[in-house]
């Protein structure tokens, strides 16, 4: 059996996306900026694009901007509400402690640049606290950063809350969508969003496309300059037959949102239960406020690497946590942002299922799961101490 | 007949291009940061592409970052310079005056943060002069970012000669080769190269992706901050499929990079020969020191724009200059930049072939400017102008 339980780290391209491209790499390949019909036809397409993804969003055609993706879109918003702020002698940011490393890093460089960042705890339960965000709020506070879903552990935020606050108190609120676009309901306008940031990939479009919501409120700056493409905002020649994936992508995603979310909430469900059955174990984040693929827990005395090859040698494809960390010793600073303490951490599993999963599948996850745990517990060091009494259980 | 001849704006993805993503986007979909097989292929095929391409430039493989194509490359390699100029305390950077918006709008950039910034002139012939070049290098130095091809006109510039006066003064050399990658012969270590940007959709790859070479000596800061892709220089998810799409055009265009040459360095020469043919009309740029597919023209008494149409009309795509800069009334800062004046550099025309090209073909486009400039002045004021003596022909 083959599965793919790693959709949080990248989804595979729909057919429906992939029809919508293979026409315009080989026919209409124009550039939008040319004059000539071809030119003209590639820039109609796009334009179809960012009308099809404003309406889906409740966003204004000219409020959408084609990025290479997600980090490329947070980097954008944040440097943006930035300059914008240190203009008005405002350089406070407020964000949470289990961000992407898109925001934070970000964020780490404006801190030398002579800002000042508030990270928000995050609870045990992985949900910022509006009240708490409420009161970070400063007079000189210019950007509220926080994401609408987290990539590891799949809570969610409450974003419309989040921003009704900063839209009281005058503050621009960016929030980091790139789990949430395609998978839960989402408008811009009612949900108080000034920026939001979004990536083709996580939702069955192509890799290497993205977009960021910018509020026509918001003057943005430009992080790559160059041509005068996207209205200025973004140089480069668009990514014409990516950007006609994404739209298809999101489009069908959308379509079909509740009868996908209705089939991986079940099996997630499914997957919490059988996996809670494994002793010294824990879900990571809040049980219901989460991604309906999402399913993240702990287990105490493995590693985590080692259970990942694994599974994927019974033909599991499932991780850690983050993709854009893997390969760091360190663990998840999602993790330990929730209060887990660093050996536990370590031991953590996301599996992020897609909306065909069967429920013979989610058997074999849960039965998968249960084996690989025993056998690497079987001679693992840790647990030996840990069921010995030389050290103490947490979970 | 159809003829697209504008190849310099961008161009068809090519079968062998197309034929090496298709499967990766529904099949090998993989996040090239994750520890399963899937993801491990995915990783591994991008180090493949990553080490025919370095093979290719004459490069080590950890020398090249995957970029979203060469706007951004440009922004990175300069911003990396000047950051670590400004590090050494040096503020100067040397360009020339018609380099692609990439680069002017960076530098323009820098300039309101304290840079300093000489443009050198590139003559009638638009060419930079390595002399005038070496004088105006200052111990205050830090980057020459100087192109390898023209975009609009298409020159040479002598690359190697500058690259070895950087270096025996110590100076950082980036040079925007997204012309010239493909289509003509590039080593960046013979060449002297530090840094150098190309874009796949400058020869037959797909758009949204390109590369930025940097020379291990360099050390870059990110442009785009997060995860730990391109050994921590540029965050986000790969572009895997343009990744390989890339790999698989660039390695077909050198393969095969003397036999298109020779067909459109001939089919070049007859386009220049039949349309000099036209009265008050001027090729721009050194007549033998440009790109293969490269013409240009001014035409006096007409504008680019109503040719572009009228041309469309005749089924050739072809362009007045730059695509980024189209939608723009300025005239063409390049045209500018070699000493033509407004008027003048109104009525351009770039046909940037393709080695597909027929004798046919030519001389169909050759039977076509000749018609339409003369049917555009036989009612421009202008041209009447000229006639009658009321204003003073130029060329």
């Amino acid at each position: 059996m083959k599965i793919y339980a790693d959709n949080a780290a990248t989804t595979r391209v729909s057919k429906t996306a992939l029809d919508a491209m293979i026409p315009v790499f080989t026919e209409m390949y124009g550039n939008p900026s040319s004059l000539y019909s071809l030119g003209q036809e590639a820039k109609e397409a796009i334009e179809n694009a960012r009308e099809e993804i404003a309406g889906i969003i409740g966003a204004e055609p000219r409020e959408i901007i084609f990025t290479s993706g997600g980090s490329e879109s947070d980097n954008h918003a944040i440097r943006s509400a930035a300059e914008l702020g240190k203009k008005n002698g405002k350089c406070h940011i407020i964000s949470s402690a289990f961000e992407h490393h898109a925001v934070l890093h970000t964020l780490k460089r404006l801190e030398k640049e002579g800002f000042e960042v508030t990270l928000l705890d995050v609870h045990e339960n992985g949900i910022v606290d509006p009240k708490e965000l409420e009161n970070a709020i400063r007079p000189d506070t210019c950007l509220v950063t926080v994401m609408c879903a987290n990539n590891e552990i799949g809570t969610l935020q409450p974003i419309r809350e989040i921003g009704e606050i900063c839209r009281n108190k005058g503050v621009l609120f960016h929030t980091d969508a790139v789990q949430a676009v395609g998978h839960i309901p989402i408008n811009v306008k009612t949900d108080n969003i000034d920026m939001m940031s979004a990536s083709a990939h996580k939702f069955h479009g192509p890799k290497g496309i993205g977009f960021l919501y910018a509020s026509k409120k918001v003057r943005l700056s430009n992080l790559i300059e160059g041509g005068a493409q996207e209205s200025g905002r973004r140089a480069g020649t668009e990514n014409v037959p990516e950007i006609i994936g994404m739209a298809a992508a999101l489009k069908e995603a959308v379509s079909n949102m509740e009868e996908n979310s209705k089939v991986m909430c079940e099996a997630r469900d499914r997957l919490i239960e059988g996996l809670s059955e494994i002793p010294h174990s824990a879900l990571n984040g809040d049980r219901d406020k989460r991604l309906p693929g999402n399913v993240n827990f702990c287990f105490e005395g493995i590693e985590g690497e080692s259970l990942l090859l694994l599974l994927d040698d019974k033909g599991i494809s499932a991780s850690s946590g983050s993709a854009c960390t893997s390969g760091s010793l360190d663990p998840s600073h999602v993790l330990l942002a929730i209060g887990r303490i660093h050996d536990v951490a370590h031991g953590s599993l996301r599996l992020s299922i897609g909306e065909d999963i069967t429920k013979e599948e989610t058997e074999y996850i849960i039965k998968s799961v249960k084996e690989v745990v025993e056998y690497l517990r079987s001679f693992s060091p840790v647990w030996r101490d840990l069921t010995t009494g030389k050290k103490q259980f947490i979970l």
